[in-house]
């Protein structure tokens, strides 16, 4: 047997970083050999510092962990990212110098022109941006983007309509799951009974991410796919699972049966490769009147898949329907690891 | 002072039902005389047979008024109703037919082409629907209705804007309170930790609803406006309140000032008039970046107001902004009363 | 490899119908062949009649099941019964007069003086009414029942005490979670920033039942343990896990040490023989100042577990502490399996 | 008419400095002419330091008013403290040995020998303590404390019964509002789906101040009463209004006829003085089988009530019920501003 890739966390002890945890306990290609988190937890171990919010146990190997710093070096040879975005621009560049490969869930370097911003399923030919990144900045390392949490349950919808009809215009009103926002994050008081409709930062993410992602990599750029996306983002009384309502406008005429179909038989890079993370099916298609629902459906796949339902005509574009993924898995930690298992298959790691 | 005129409810256990009785406690023009409910309350108590979920307490005059048949005669000069589909459409006319006026809440004869669908501040013009209706079904009794508790937050904002401006295409999604389904209505662990995509017959009339309330009335007729409604309607985990995304495109050109400028001035007959139960301002607009929420907005005006927030450019329409009304006090009992106060106003009652 | 025994579920499109099949899929020595309801969903399949509620997908062997009528003969060996109390005790005699051995969450029976009320790691000696009972009713099936959901929770942490430092009295006070109801069970209007302080007929079962599992067997009956149990029963916004507040009373001086070992090393018969469904805890002390939790700690050992936190000196009795039970699964389904398979492994079955 | 007397509020952006401010809006003796909060928020306006919660909307008045640092001189007859216990105990001793009334409810000063531990219904007789504090601490300023939020609701239902029958012994079961904790206190993520079985701090406040409050004054000092209390507090997901599930043992022989008629009967000073923000009924006692329930009871009185429920025999003490209190209203600022009332009509204002 392979000895494993050794990974370091940055920003362990956060929502996300606890997802890392969780999905990398018993990972058959990595295993976690360094933790670092802000300032305020370092020299404490995992289980002092981190307030665990998962429903899973923390795993015993975790517990007695330290933390260290979020600066280079550290005992691995790929970092995860989850750090905030007030440190994640810096932090994430300077380990990438460091020669680190880093594979961030972190907004910063999104929309960076020489950086990934990687769906596996759709995108994997973005990778030869690592190329462009490396040579531009001169150093061994590099960073690899996910998506934010609703762009990616979205995009995975998007993909197969786009390759298949053409995409011109894209509605989306979101109802956000309570984890997207961390810990502590949403108070209270201000959910119960309630819903807010804003979130700080997130409408021109979903807005600008699935042009980038559904681009076309030629002359060592990514050229941005012309359609245009309209987010309102809302916050709802759910804890995992972002649901969203999706009005769209093709290029070319299409059936409801056409539109289930390809989004039915969506299959990418990470289903031929039988990577580890892979969901069988990207996105799956409920044709129950009333699904998805986030406390239902978020699980299915192991929270790796994009649950589209009531697909139906629209009387103003040309179709809607309802999408829903796990935030914090398919949404998050879950599509670093299956970057990270992206990079090993294709040799970048 | 002159004597009341005495009102009758018909369904009045449900939780509209109740909004009336509350609203119609202390109103200086209407006293409850009679009320009547479904065959399983009948010959009992008001105290007895209702679940009463209002959180304000049970008015002491109704606990013991006896529930009656909702059959002719009842002892009042006007019945408001509130009675399930499956009753309201042969109740109602029956009722009509007798000579009482009926002031519904139901959708069953909302789209006739002689019942107005009455937004007092909006479409007081299509009172002389009542004549016409007399006339047809030669009788002196008549119908009049109040709109779908989404169609009515969303019509205050949209009246403005169509005067104005003129409105092309709307897309809505929207996030609706448990109340809007009745008691017991949404099962606990259905909504626990989750969103319903879906509420049944709920799309269709908040699509055909505001085309004919915003219509033009000659020759005896209400001829729809001619924009298009496309709408999406899911269930949310909070007690009153629908919260609604609005995506609009205009017919002329218009800036976010000029939007607000219309909402925030728009007055109709009840205000014209000084309505007892009309609010101040039928649209109020917020300026602060995350609101309208249902629980710290509701109750604005009374819950008589359509509360609008976040007005912004889109990118793909022309404008979005968020809106919010108290879906059983202006999306249904209040709505009926201040139809019933505006019948009185033009001598129709 | 033996055949499988044939197990019918009555009640099986419920709430406890619904954990029975779920915990019976995969199952090495039961397999479900024949589901029985109300008469409402015979002969449609499982899938038209029953609305899934649990996170775990509808198993695909359980859709197509035709629902038969509760009735005997079923086409299987064993029937476990989650019947509503109206239809539990005539029907589950009537399994037990034709033959069948019942295996009974419902609590029609539970006190009768020859059923056992059985918890497989306390008084599995219990099982020796079944004698006693098919003499006096003449009869080969027999009844067996688990205790109600609060219960459990509650009896497993008492056991060890019981037996180390006898118990003079407990106070209970629980919040429990909203599955107990069923569905549609409590409405969400209900129970949104609420609290219910009642739970229909749950208080005399939580101050009985317990007595009679801790009795003693002796010349063919079960001798009630002597100590009094006072319950107040609370329904709270919780999906599954029932919380209990636990004042307790004995006989014999312990320190706060003693009773955490004594629960801790707690092990019965289920653990002995090994069985499929048994913990390997059956009650967990968990340690950390704010522990158990429902939504962290309610899946622990798989839901079969009791989960004890907050051990501590009382100012008027002797010690308090938290309590956690999963009220679905070891608090119905699970109890129920666990019963099963206690039977089989004594030759009952 | 009178000139108000001027009001400074300390800690007036808190959730119940906002109360405060809410419950002073239109108070007819007292008018608030000076805010102070921490540093973070000085030289702010109010509306710009304050994250308004209520559902009420921010009075007019307050908006602009700037936020001092809390320290003296304040431009004010008495100040009302809600500040946090790092800040008060300091705070408040500076405002009295300055020469204010300082009438809190923050728990530092609450169990000191010279301070009343105010509940004006029950121990106005305390407010001699005024007099030797002030010789003690040899100052014209004194400060008078208002129970936890938990106390006083419990401690309304128990007055009457230690009056009549004396008590023995009281365990209490509590589940406590969100608002409780302050804001942003509980994160959603821990309350959602959730009981947390622990508050921090407040177990020995229910277990301690009772016994003051119903403590005899003689001699200028305040002997507690002789009965024990112990509370196991709980959070639950409710916005206002705690809920606490009492046992209860008395000296004298009772039947619950007479615990429900001595809490119906029960008035203090507040009821006779007729004081402003007094509730005409200090104890609601409720014949409904399953209330109290905070959403529906938490607002009778305006929230200066305890409602009880559920009143019956127990069979280890001698009775059990539930009580409900408002937490930030009769549990927190209306409790302060009864005080205040009490206060004035005795002339120490």
């Amino acid at each position: 047997m392979n000895k494993k890739i050794r990974v370091g966390i940055l920003g362990a002890t956060g929502m996300v970083g606890q997802r890392f945890i969780q999905l990398l306990d018993g990972h058959p290609q990595f295993e976690v050999t360094a933790l670092a988190a802000s300032e305020r937890s370092e020299s404490r171990s995992f289980q002092e510092a981190c307030a665990w919010k998962l429903t899973n146990p923390m795993p015993d190997w975790v517990k007695t962990m330290p933390l260290q710093a979020c600066q280079t070096p550290l005992d691995c040879d790929v970092v995860f990212s989850s750090l905030p975005s007030s440190m994640a621009g810096e932090v994430e560049a300077a380990f990438a110098q460091a020669g680190y490969p880093v594979i961030s869930n972190s907004s910063n370097h999104r929309m960076s022109v020489d950086v990934p911003l990687l769906v596996p399923e759709i995108n994997a030919e973005h990778l030869k941006l690592i190329d462009v990144q490396r040579e531009r900045r001169n150093q061994k390392g590099y960073i690899v983007t996910n998506p934010n949490c609703t762009t990616v349950a979205l995009v995975l919808a998007l993909a197969p309509i786009q390759e298949a009809f053409g995409i011109e215009a894209v509605i989306v009103s979101t109802m956000q799951a309570l984890s997207g926002a961390g810990y502590p994050g949403v108070a209270s008081l201000d959910i119960i009974d309630n819903v807010i409709p804003y979130i700080d930062g997130e409408e021109p993410k979903v807005e600008s991410e699935p042009r980038k992602i559904l681009g076309l990599f030629a002359d060592g750029a990514v050229t941005p796919a012309d359609f245009r996306v309209s987010a309102q983002c809302h916050r709802v009384n759910v804890s995992d699972g972002h649901t969203e309502a999706v009005t769209i406008k093709l290029k070319k005429k299409a059936t409801i049966a056409d539109l289930i179909e390809v989004m039915e038989n969506f299959q990418g890079e990470p289903q031929k490769l039988n990577l580890y993370s892979a969901p069988n099916r990207p996105v799956i298609v409920m044709k129950e009147h009333n699904r998805p629902q986030p406390r239902l459906d978020r699980d299915l796949e192991k929270g790796m898949a994009t649950v589209v339902g009531r697909v139906r005509e629209d009387n103003i574009f040309d179709f809607r329907f309802t999408v829903l993924g796990h935030n914090t898995v398919r949404g998050a930690a879950g599509a670093a690891i299956l970057n990270a298992e992206l990079l090993v298959a294709k040799g970048y790691i």
